[in-house]
């Protein structure tokens, strides 16, 4: 798209204001962060990451596929399976229409999940030409870790002490990510303040402030999940209900900008492991993944409820609204 | 005006959703508070007030007229003359124009203002017929407690611990305010977070939160003085120079509604000797004013810079503008 977003209007001001006043390269803490030094982040819905944070974890020094699966063995998990690692992400059927597409939702032992990930990701990673019928991500963000993986929990923190203290509250989810770098989840944001701790591996983010609402083109989007037929082969089947608010402009491509979408400077960031990522309630986040030589990335995420009282939710609300009504006229 | 709020525009549904999430009764402190604590109101742009914060200080203990005029002997100080208690606040004049006008500043002896205004108000609280030619305030802005009165400045906290710690500055301006019933500082904002304290009498406090912006009808006021003429008389007189944008609702009076203004729940508070209010930056406010029995009322209060990092600034100017366009049409 060509057209120059308006010069003068109230929402260009509002994401140059903002490009203006904050960076986009993301802050950097080593060492230790308090409660109120995190706080202050909180405050100012701002990123940062904790650069080995948690390189003393257990986790972080000693899960590999061979551990992961001595821990995990004979458990059966849930995995998310798309033919192009496209999970949760607006997808175009064979009609051309643009739906918010789920994956297929398959149970498997660990030990054939994490053979599966793993040796395609070796494969991807040290061939030119492999082509892959299927991709599998175990990303059910449902509190997994105290859940279908409850045996690796004691591996990790508990909650993140800092974040506990400074938010008032134990986490609302925590959650377990492993999959291989064909994997990548959609730019989209969640209502949660979010601590990401990369494992093995290394996760890419694109981060985008909740105030660009107007560059990330929100569509109502017709749900569909993919389905095996019965060739097993996996195709994309519409669903009944509730058409869902998605973003579906990806600030790494072409097509689906808005007249705004050129304003939006993206702060990028690499994960490696023992790093962690404070990711503020209501940004939009692209994630990417490169594998470790074992042909997998891990990740653990804490999910804190956000602040829905005091000004941020209001306003971002009010900044999507106008943007939406704006881009509709 | 009876016209009634438009129902489904995003200005009607930030000012609606904020009330429905955050209470308009005000959050009060009995005891302590951390700079982690201050903090999480910072994140959420809430005031609060701390009852007692400041009973211990010497100036609550001893302030009073006598002391005051014993550590102020000879000293010259800088006095806000007005007609009816309207300094910095818009006003008709003769003409009927909107004005922004500001007080003729005058010197006097510290004895003979405080004279003035504590037998002023002594006389407006216990006479019922009163009429008063003219009102004093002390009311310069210009960190007036670490200079022009610089002799009481060892009577109060140097900054605030809780909040020089969480914000990581010492405060930007400390200001002592004295005067009486009279006076009323019209609604208005600061770019600064605000801790203001106690000391004689009582303050009443109307706060709104910045988002209302388009409940407080902000016009353009050319700007103008008070000057006395030949017979000592106050007069109104008009300056050049750029017009000031300024608030021209009084939630406590009808006239310059506009048709959002209907939506505002101001928060009211009344501060006692002693009592501290943390005032978020940019929240609208308008202050009134109870004397002591002799008269007088005092007050000081921090400025500490706000952040103009982070979301808040930005969404906060974006609701302006937009609140601005919307009514300009």
């Amino acid at each position: 798209m060509d057209e120059e977003p308006p010069p003068s209007d109230p929402i260009t001001e509002l994401i140059t204001t903002y490009n203006e006043l904050n960076s986009s390269v993301i802050s950097e803490i080593t060492g230790n962060i308090s409660p109120l030094e995190f706080m202050r982040y909180v405050a100012r819905n701002r990123p940062f990451v904790f650069r080995g944070g948690a390189s003393e974890w257990e986790a972080t020094q000693t899960w590999n596929v061979p551990e992961l699966k001595a821990l995990l063995k004979g458990q059966s998990v849930n995995v998310a399976v798309t033919p192009k690692g496209n999970a949760d992400s607006p997808t175009r059927d064979g009609d051309g229409e643009l739906l918010f597409v789920k994956p297929c939702e398959e149970h498997q032992t660990f030990e054939e999940f994490i053979d599966f990930v793993s040796q395609q990701g070796v494969r991807v990673a040290t061939s030119a030409t492999s082509s892959e019928k299927e991709i599998r991500y175990a990303q059910t963000q449902n509190d997994n870790l105290r859940n279908e993986y409850a045996t690796l929990f004691s591996h990790v923190e508990r909650d993140i002490p800092w974040a506990r203290i400074a938010l008032q509250q134990v986490p609302e989810a925590i959650n377990l990510w492993i999959g291989n770098s064909l994997s990548t989840t959609a730019l989209h944001k969640d209502n949660y303040e979010n601590i990401y701790v990369q494992i093995i591996g290394q996760k890419h983010f694109a981060l985008l402030p909740p105030l660009d609402y107007a560059c990330v083109n929100e569509q109502e989007l017709p749900p569909a999940s993919y389905m095996r037929d019965e060739d097993g082969i996996l195709k994309i089947v519409k669903e009944g209900g509730e058409k869902v608010p998605f973003a579906t402009w990806d600030p790494d491509r072409e097509g689906n900008e808005t007249v705004y979408s050129k304003l939006a400077t993206p702060m990028r960031v690499t994960l490696m492991p023992g790093d962690m990522l404070y990711l503020p309630a209501l940004w939009y986040h692209k994630v990417s993944q490169s594998c470790s030589e074992e042909g997998i990335c891990c990740a653990v995420n804490y999910w804190f409820d956000m602040e829905f009282g005091g000004s941020l939710y209001p306003l971002c609300n009010f900044a999507r609204s106008s943007g939406l009504a704006v881009l509709k006229t």
